[in-house]
């Protein structure tokens, strides 16, 4: 129990090929590469991702994160026959990622048609360090008399995104008759990418290389006796123009020395740094719980796994992507599930990491006051989508529409405005949590203004108050309405932290405070009704309901779209999820418990859960409102979105945000954390099969462990000196390791 | 034996899914479909391209023939498991192509690893009239129980040339609930296709449709009894703006007109009016032999076969690519393969179509001058290998020397020239064949004057003679010499008959005709030495020689590449190919049978045959000199280069012009065919296996039916009127049918 789960993928099924490319996912931040076989598969989608690396492949698309050219791809050819295991005879089969490391292995034995058994295993590790470095292992060993084995593996660039090439191939090159070098630019020429590999293979093996058709190939041959394990290892490094210390004339020759440097060492020497920087990450991170449920521990160290392989923490021109780096669902773009579903826990764990997602929203200012004018407002618009340019990257226009051939104007763009109040929110939170006045005096007020200004020129008079008219909050089943309580109210605290922020840096704006002054007067924010419910918008609460049991029955399939339009689910009381029970996950300080409960009563039955961001804050809100057993249910079916049995959900990508809402659940639900300005609550209510709960945690610059159990939490303070905890809403002076009684 | 031959598959193996891909591949000179099987596999490549569209992805590639989204993948699920020939067991598998009409069936049975049986049956064709028609269907019958089957067929646009774009997605569109369509557009813009499907499904199956990432879907379920047989059709409609009545504002409502049209009609019809085309065409060229050994005839069907689906007869811009239409090998381009090895069949059998090959040299003939203009010459200098545009596709540079990274610069471009030679010959064979004055007038001199332009400016004067520097003849092994005798005595002769052709026909320039007179009269054509030989060029017979056994054994493969460096192959007596004999082959009438033997004899050896197009050549030479045994051997060897059991050297595409070459080696060789002038002789040399041969023959507007036995030559001339046939040298006058005895 002390080491990180392995995550076993149960069996092989072509069904669930590229289920398991996304879970098993190799990632550190700068590259992702798919869990796909050596050997090909016509269903496989291979891919490897360099965080930042976009690219437009035609006038119809949109950026998207280039798919690189491979090299994990190996064709093995025993006794002439070529290796697959839709062939043959699986006798034995295993595959395991070890979270604790991203370890790749698989350990097979099959019979070939010709009746001859080998046993075939291989290893792959992307390093945590240094970036670049990727090794992988392969081992071969003919049981039923000799083999002659035949392997060609190199750097494949006839990978596109579906289809959409990226890449122009400049050079391929073979060195000293054993590196491989590929040098790549995007056909735009803003990017360039350079892939080398080498094997290291037994003496008595032969190798020929070849280059053809965007292919650069080594063919390992050799005899191999029976019993004999033949092993090759091969290293690759892979590099881009995004890095710091990118220089065009002289970065080939530099990828090649590295390279080098790491073919002159040993597989264990070359894993050492990189493990070492895992042991570090899971430290500070892991959440421990002991539970009758196995399934919880594997789900938490699953999601911490993936929140490091996605997270660009080398890099602040990054962002983390909905699908991290594990595939190539929405592009690679980075959506408002970055600041509310992702950043919490790097704020919470390593907080130089969430400033740095805040210092790319900082960087790509000037493209959000540029959509904001473009749009007729003032402020920053934050793209509902991003890249690399901080540019808007919805598509103007939705995929055709193949029924009518008309191409819908994509309202997320046009409307899901709340993302400016979640990066706000986010910034507010980061100071709150590390006191980090340097970051708050500069981009932490540049960005609270910015975003303020937007909302003030967004609202509009009515009777004398202001209003929001004609968005779109996270619940994107009710489209363009007015006054969607999680959008005001966000906005609200957005004009208010900025006020407040402007006043405490001395960077007070006369003009700019008498607009938010009124803005902060004005501005209507839905009130709960008489029997508790607060609106979701001006019109929700009176549209009709139908039963969703159906529905919900296929959660996260969208599959109510099939029977109504999406323009009929508008005006019904259909969520996609829920907005008010959001609004009550971030400001737990607005409602009191008897609101919250009523609500979520209102608004769970009527949520279909077809986001992937739902369940788990739903989990949180049931878990305050002490639902233990509606939360642990519903925390149980958020941990199903990726590791769940549904075979093609995670084709596209594991869903980065759901795995951020496995650790919230955790925290904010059954640890009941809550983060209210300054100060630091817990509230726990432990599921009834967790005995224990344990995890590490940093607040304002102080490193506390936590274990909580039914009858009490215990904090151990990091250092000297006291920090301040509630816990139940009592304030407790820690210092040291201090045991909190639980009512 | 009254049928074209059936082409059959000898089983299934991974190994040999590319080269029956391209030796199955379906055409009808305007679009080329791979046979690739309804179900993915990994290595299989599947293609489909439009003649003349061609395009060029990235900066460094060079225009290639676009391979279009598929329509003929199926992706087939039975009871869950989908369907591959590389899982399950095959119980009993046969495919065929009918060369006849070229309908391409497959039939097995197959045993799911569930255990449960299934037969499954396809037909494909491709219809020779109307050209855009596709028809597929697909048949399974659940053998054990009843079964769920499920079926995703559409048109899938990810396809690429090994991983290179060429197509934006312009729109997807579903109409009627019942027709896909796709529009593409090059991504430069200059093209596009527009590609429409529909599947009639018995009335129990349930459809519904997608359209994401590039793939338009139709998605097929149904539950089938045990022992129904549950059967689609697919047909399909592409069409491109290359057509002559395409217009961009209508044509997507044309094409789905079209399609409407089709689906309207039942199968049985739709084929009718291609059948008849395929009728017509075997009718005027099918060469029957009675031959101890039965590959023979399937050899010449199969290349009687290909010559059609290659060749663009229906659009005067296009020519023929080296691999027809059935793979990306040398990226589509044409070749003087066109005008020495494929216009024959054509000039013989519907001498339209040769006219249109010339006219395709005669539109771009500006583009030919330029070239000529930019590498200093006069005239016209056609490009090595040419596209659509007409101009110069041969990369500048060949692809990267991935040891030393270095780009040489390509060969054949810069002095590959007797292309220039080998169009005017074709030319003056054409003129010669048809009488066709308009021609000969107007595009026949325009192109004979132009290229002989070239050779006058091409030549150098030494010592008072001229001579030709610095070429590559067909031979390619032996790069940068002088006085190559295959290139010198094909350019007199184009000088010789540019000078007689514009006498004739009135437009004789004083200027040229001096320059030219000049040429012909001081032009060094190489005479045998003392033994009899003829010197392939100034230091060819000076070379040293080295024992080619080993790499004759392996000839095709360029395995003498392995062992020695390019430049020290050129500098000893190696032959790709040898142009002496291919010299001999075209100008019969140079040199008698003594030098003939003699030239064989002494090249022969030298000689490794790395070329396709080298084998027949010899074949016909040795033929001619009565070496009957070495004729045949060679023959039936050049017959194995596409259809023999090497598994990968067919895999980007059928050799067209070695196809080409195996007509002309059963009439240019075994019939003894040759043209002399206005003059047509045959002096027939049957292999000892062969009991007769007849073919169909157009010879000046005159259609002759000829068998050819050992004893004797029967020749049935159709139409009234006489014409002189010479037959062992001896003049005949023929009318009706006649038969004249052989000495």
């Amino acid at each position: 129990m002390n080491q990180p789960h392995v995550y076993a993928e149960h069996g092989f099924d072509l069904h669930f090929l590229n289920k398991y490319a996304s879970l098993m996912a190799a990632g550190n931040g700068y590259i992702g590469i798919r869990a796909s076989h050596e050997e090909d598969y016509a269903e496989q989608v291979r891919g490897m991702y360099i965080a930042g690396l976009f690219h437009r492949a035609t006038p119809n698309d949109s950026n998207e994160l280039v798919n690189l050219p491979d090299i994990v791809g190996m064709r093995i050819e025993l006794d002439g026959e070529i290796f697959s295991l839709q062939g043959g005879e699986r006798l034995a089969y295993q595959r395991e990622l070890r979270l604790a490391n991203g370890e790749l292995q698989r350990s097979l034995f099959w019979r070939a048609a010709s009746g001859k058994r080998y046993q075939i295993s291989s290893t792959r590790c992307l390093a945590a360090a240094p970036l670049q470095l990727h090794l992988a292992q392969l081992t071969i060993t003919p049981l039923d008399g000799a083999a002659k084995i035949r392997i060609a593996t190199g750097i494949d660039a006839t990978l596109t995104n579906s289809g959409r090439q990226h890449l122009d191939e400049l050079s391929v090159r073979v060195f000293d008759q054993h590196y491989l070098q590929g040098h790549y630019r995007t056909l735009d020429g803003a990017n360039e990418v350079i892939i080398g590999c080498c094997c290291r293979v037994p003496a008595h093996a032969s190798s020929s290389f070849a280059a053809k058709n965007r292919r650069l190939m080594q063919y390992i041959e050799a005899e191999v006796e029976q019993g004999e394990a033949f092993s090759i290892e091969k290293l690759s490094w892979i590099t881009s123009s995004l890095e710091t210390y990118f220089c065009a004339e002289t970065a080939a020759e530099s990828a090649l020395s590295a390279l080098k440097r790491c073919a002159a060492r040993p597989w264990h020497e070359l894993v050492q740094s990189s493990d070492r920087q895992w042991q570090d990450y899971w430290s500070q991170r892991r959440v421990l719980v002991e539970s009758a449920s196995p399934q919880d521990q594997v789900a938490l160290d699953f999601a911490t796994y993936h929140l490091k392989a996605m997270t660009p923490a080398h890099d602040e021109r990054c962002s983390i992507a909905a699908k991290g780096l594990s595939g190539e669902g929405y592009k690679g773009h980075v959506f408002w599930d970055t600041e509310i579903f992702l950043l919490p826990l790097h704020l919470f764990s390593e907080p130089r990491v969430a400033r740095q997602l805040l210092r790319y929203r900082y960087l790509n200012l000037e493209q959000a006051r540029a959509k904001a004018s473009q749009n007729g407002y003032c402020g920053a618009l934050f793209p509902w989508e991003s890249a690399f340019s901080g540019a808007e990257e919805t598509p103007e226009y939705a995929a055709i529409n193949i029924r009518t051939g008309l191409r819908q104007k994509v309202a997320s763009a046009l409307a899901e405005h709340h993302i400016v109040a979640d990066i706000a929110f986010a910034v507010v939170s980061y100071y709150q949590a590390t006191g980090d006045e340097a970051f708050m005096c500069q981009e932490g007020v540049a960005l609270l203004q910015a975003c303020a200004e937007f909302w003030i020129s967004r609202a509009v008079e009515v009777e004398g108050r202001l209003e929001i008219h004609d968005v779109i909050g996270p619940d994107e089943y009710t489209e363009h309405i007015d006054n969607n309580a999680y959008t005001n109210y966000l906005a609200h605290y957005n004009v208010r932290h900025a006020v407040e922020a402007m006043e405490k840096f001395g960077k007070r704006d006369a003009e700019f405070a008498r607009q938010a002054d009124d803005f902060l007067s004005r501005l209507y924010l839905p009130e709960p009704n008489a029997e508790g419910i607060i609106p979701q918008d001006d019109s929700f609460l009176s549209k009709p309901t139908i039963d969703l049991a159906k529905y919900k029955a296929s959660q996260g399939s969208q599959s109510i779209l099939l029977d109504y339009a999406r323009s009929e689910v508008n005006e019904m009381q259909i969520l996609k999820q829920a907005d008010v029970v959001m609004l009550l996950f971030l400001r737990p300080e607005l409602f009191d418990a008897e609101i919250a409960a009523a609500n979520l009563d209102y608004y769970e039955p009527r949520t279909i859960h077809d986001s992937s961001l739902s369940k788990a804050i739903h989990a949180i809100i049931a878990s305050r409102c002490q639902r233990a057993e509606l939360a642990y249910r519903l925390y149980q079916e958020a941990c199903l979105i990726d590791l769940g049995p549904e075979a093609h959900s995670s084709d596209e990508g594991i869903h980065a945000a759901a795995l951020g809402a496995i650790w919230l659940g955790a925290l904010f639900g059954f640890a009941g954390m809550s983060q209210q300005g300054e100060e630091l609550h817990f509230w726990p209510s432990l599921p009834a099969g967790w005995q224990q709960m344990s995890f590490p945690l940093m607040w304002r610059g102080r490193s506390l462990q936590l274990a909580i159990t039914r009858q009490a939490l215990t904090v151990t303070l990091a250092g000297e000196g006291e920090l301040t905890l509630f816990v139940q809403g009592k304030a407790n002076r820690i210092a040291g390791t201090q045991t909190i009684a639980l009512q």
